[in-house]
């Protein structure tokens, strides 16, 4: 167990995450949902991670088996997400490989709320979700979330402010641009995200920290010259590909 | 039934039903095709509108039953979105909700024909197609295009010019940009904010009217700063998040 | 059999590849992955080609029949994919329609590469890879990469430089830009670019080279505005759009 970061600490394991990403890449096999896909593999590719995508039963092994980390996306959940999920869930729990779970709308489904509180026991790195869908999981499985061994090992809750808990320590920040919540997947996207941090941070906090702060400083940078939700969303991926640790660590507010 | 409008009032109709989207938001769950899920979700944010876009059967219920509205689009169809579809229709019509209709290239393929006869069954708010489409399908089952109970309450058929039937009464709209032509998903996007529109406007030629002027005036207002059609893209969602009622009524050629 | 072109000669064929593709249109039904499909559709249309990209079984046949090339690419793929491609490459051998093959990542499923070795007995025009991808299939079936009747009729492997092998003779161009490998499916895109300028070229090297050509002359000219990944895909599809053949012939590096 890593022991608790200061502030000062976070941010700069953080930034170490963002630049050892950057140095050595990262490949994410992404299982998530078909309106987010081609956005999440730009922005991934932008942070200097490589994507995978592929939904097929047949081919979770290897991919998931190469990957240096998982990304379980519950958005557009069918049949053949739920058996790939699934196999790729049991997979990363048995060889210890990180994994971000992201129930999307889960709140709005019983089929998802279900199949999430089913993947927490899978242990994911980390579980990230808004406030409406955390309150879901923790009503259908009490304490499930964040715990050693039946749930997830770090909790993120996105939001105005974004709060990370993680061995009983909670860590808030407040970055970010109202053009997020106007392009579609963007959160999906940082979910994908943080999946390539958790593969490369030193701790858990530190990761979704990193995942956190680039995305929402980058959308700070790109609402400056956007004229639009369009035209911030292709500045997005251009301010990601371009912000440094240094100026990520500046610039975050930690609340 | 709503009496037919003048031209004046359809126009101030319209510009009443994007503010009202605008200030009150509308869930829009789009059954749609794989290519145009990410630039459909786009825009619908753009407008003002919130999106959803699963096609699995287990979640068609509560995505169609806390929607405003509904947007069935043939295109890429596949079993699992035609059942989707097929409940999604029945549920529509079962408790009134305003849907639309794209029956997308159902010209070239029997099955896509057949299945749209089929969804005409349920009565959709609005039938949105191009000519050779609306051909297709009056060829298939003559007279059921617009009728009371057996079809569409409203037909829109796009081209150079744009026309809105409903009642009886024909309008005609000429706002649009060639370069929407190379946008993949334009059309397709435009039916998805029709639903929206639908779930805002106090008539269905007003809804119609609505959405067709919102993104036909906002291409020629993005062709102005566009370099070629991938900066028209952003632009085009740039200008529909911009776009003001006034400068929408102002703008209408009315043919 | 064509004879082998001179360097020169090869340039001339591909800028009127191009020429024509733009003044007479091509439809070209792409089987392709999931993450590609909109920016694929987008290259195409930008290209001047009509673009389709249905997988359901029972539309294969309509849709393979009408188009003038077809792609098949393997990522993402499903049994639902996998059947159409089948039908899809046995209706092109059947009435010598010309079909590009992608087998993305196949050196990294076994599914993928024994499914391409399959694919390769219907013969197609142009197979479209990269080196790990022609080894892998190599290594699975010696020889049957480029000849008469149990394989491609012609190679295309991409990378720093990209060769064109077809009847013994190998042409090698270097232009692009490193920003491609930055935008997803934009290796996919070039690929249902190819079979587009397969339905327009006198010969499937020129069909190759305009393509191979026409998006990395076009990423050239893209990365000299754009301040990033994001504003270079829109301004990638800008310049697709803008490029003529003159300018393709003159900025061609032959290696």
């Amino acid at each position: 167990m890593s022991q608790a970061h200061t502030s000062r600490e976070l941010l700069n394991a953080a930034g170490r995450a963002m630049a050892r990403l950057r140095s050595r890449g990262a490949r994410v096999h992404c299982l998530t949902n078909a309106v987010a896909q081609p956005f999440t593999a730009n922005v991934l590719l932008a942070a200097g991670a490589t994507p995978s995508m592929t939904v097929a039963r047949e081919e979770i092994a290897s991919f998931t088996n190469r990957a240096d980390a998982v990304l379980i996306n519950l958005g557009t959940l069918d049949p053949p997400r739920m058996a790939a999920m699934k196999a790729a869930g049991e997979l990363c729990e048995e060889t210890g490989k990180p994994f971000v779970l992201d129930p999307v709308m889960c709140h709005l489904s019983s089929l998802r709320r279900d199949f999430a509180v089913r993947l927490l026991q899978h242990a994911p790195a980390i579980l990230r979700s808004n406030a409406a869908e955390a309150q879901a999981i923790e009503e259908a499985a009490p304490g499930a979330r964040v715990s050693a061994g039946t749930g997830a090992a770090c909790q993120v809750v996105t939001g105005e402010q974004d709060s990370i808990v993680h061995d009983g320590v909670k860590y808030q920040l407040a970055n970010g641009h109202p053009w997020l919540s106007k392009v579609t997947a963007a959160g999906c996207a940082q979910g994908a995200l943080m999946a390539a941090t958790s593969a490369a941070a030193e701790s858990l906090p530190a990761a979704a920290a990193a995942a956190l702060l680039w995305m929402n400083v980058a959308a700070e940078n790109a609402a400056r010259t956007a004229q639009g939700p369009g035209s911030f969303q292709a500045a997005l991926v251009d301010c990601i590909y371009d912000l440094e640790p240094a100026e990520l660590i500046e610039r975050a507010k930690l609340a």
